[in-house]
């Protein structure tokens, strides 16, 4: 099957384009962008130079044939320069990331993600909307991470309680919550909605719902409610009341947004 | 207006150039760099393959057209393979970078500085002269980092005190500083002239002149001074009467560089 | 002295290759890869895309003559895209890497290797066979890695005991030893047989055959022998009697494969 590449979409020179690949309208794609077999890049998404998109899996390497599964990156998205992508995962709309991100296959990614820099999402997992990975951020296998939630850099979410082991125990974070810089969460954890990891935790139980744990081994030290703005010394958490840019919310606020929502999106 | 090569300059097949791009006499250019618009590399200075300077902001994506402020690489400078510089940053003379550094927008950078392989600076930040960030430093925005500072791997300047938010507080890193491996510097902290932080410590309020800091929470520990090389059983701190290689006063010490030098500079 | 291309071998297009390459049969070299001067690739090699073979050391950049030293790359290795490697090293067969790896100069490395993407190993180095580093490792220089052994992401092995000075105390991890995400091991210290260092720790000395090691600074806690898998609740180490995907024993066991074989291999 041949490719099928808009005429409204602008392609700079050295790029290397595989079979079934379908490029739609105002999609700009820079320099040195190699995208293999069976990706589609929908409208209005800018590809930055050198991205890998739909990278061999380990089959190729057997017979060196591309058995390359479908890649759908969404509507008006923004993957930056050396950025590297596998197959077999639809990516939202408005989906973004930093420089030389690497994305392992079916890795499913809602709408308005971020992933920043040098970030590697190591596939097999589950990632909800309007998500937060700041740079340098490692995501284990088998990962569950909920809508609105924040991941610091250096960040790693790992899987395997006795390694090296084939029996793999994802974790999973739930909405609203936030893991600061260079904290590790244990195989088979669960931070809880609107809880916030300090930054260095080892974070080896379950953290619950709006609590604030920090430490190595971590230890639960109160609630999120109490935290005060060091500038202004005001309250700060849940932060969906004190922070809206670039959430559905900005402008009207998080309970008038909610307040208007279908119940069934 | 057009671009303007010195042809004295050597570049490898596979480079792409922007307008108004300056390359001064004896720059060596590796294959597939990309230099876009307004760029002023000075002379004597090496591009490794397949570098990106002046990288597109987030202004470009809104039209697709270049709104790059002004880049300038100082001479003689080492710029290893596949770094990403952004624009509106003047760097010092003699910079050296390793592979795959990351260097966002107006980050400005003193004479013979030092960026290892796969350091990211997230930009709105100032370096001095001398610095030293070993391998995969990140360094928050509104960082201030003085002269003469070592960084080692892994360590992360942060920026802001209730994540997530707009309020950024950026790290203060005096002269001669040194932050071992794997430090986390929490935001607004000020670290002393020649004060150590040992490997892995989570700092989260200032460390004063000449104090070592270890731990999770850090805790001041005692002075740098009595802090002895294991090999040797010598004094080591402050370093720079003890090392020398790359540095001024490499060859004549340090009070003797120090008393010969112009107040003014 | 020309290059020898084996006519069996696949070079996709954008490939640079320099003088005395050894390119053998059934290796295959994906888009765009820069092969410098004295590299052999042994057959059956898979090189992904861009990747840099026998890159620059320091001496090029005196004169932007090369110096480079050889580089040899064993039989059915598979180095992912955009992986950075020197010479002056011999890699054993069936070699492999994530994506964007670095490997500076110098660095001997067995048999059946595994190094995750983005993980830098600094060079001076040896490593035995049979190694698995995971994704963002950190190798200082002068580490020595025996054989079987596993180390996660973020782990650092460092080098310098009072940092900047040029006296390094190499790592040293020896055979079956587990290193688990986000550690640090200190200049000069040893990881012994078996030993498993929990995940966040900071390893100022010795950990001793078959001991778990944790904390900030570690601790040594208990024998490796007690700890259980969470879900099946049998014991897990030595781990060499409960995993062998991808080892020498797979299939026949561990005592059944020692015991066969030759003792001088």
């Amino acid at each position: 099957m041949t490719s099928n590449i808009s005429n409204k979409a602008k392609i700079c020179p050295g790029t290397f384009i595989g079979d079934n690949v379908i490029i739609e309208d105002d999609v700009y794609i820079d320099y040195g962008v190699i995208i293999r077999d069976n990706t589609t890049i929908k409208s209005g998404t800018y590809i930055g130079a050198r991205c890998i998109l739909n990278e061999y899996t380990a089959d190729f390497f057997t017979d060196r044939k591309s058995y390359n599964e479908k890649l759908v990156i969404g509507e008006n998205s923004l993957i930056r320069s050396e950025t590297i992508i596998y197959g077999g995962s639809i990516f939202g709309n408005n989906f973004q990331t930093g420089h030389r991100v690497t994305i392992r296959e079916k890795t499913n990614i809602g709408n308005h993600v971020r992933v920043g820099t040098l970030s590697d999402i190591q596939g097999h997992c589950e990632i909800g909307n309007y998500v937060s990975l700041h740079s340098n951020v490692h995501i284990g296998q088998k990962s569950k991470i909920g809508n609105f939630v924040w991941i610091f850099p250096y960040v790693v979410l790992t899987n395997d309680p006795t390694p090296p082991s084939s029996e793999l125990l994802g974790v999973i974070i739930d909405d609203f919550a936030i893991i600061a810089t260079m904290s590790v969460i244990l195989p088979g954890v669960r931070i809880g909605k609107d809880a916030l990891v300090g930054a260095g935790s080892i974070v080896n139980k379950d953290v619950p719902e709006l609590k604030v744990a920090v430490g190595n081994p971590m230890k639960i030290i109160g609630e999120v409610q109490k935290i005060k703005n060091k500038i202004t010394g005001k309250e700060v958490y849940p932060w969906r009341y004190t922070f809206e840019r670039g959430m559905p919310w900005e402008g009207v606020g998080y309970d008038n947004w909610i307040s208007t929502k279908n119940p069934s999106e």
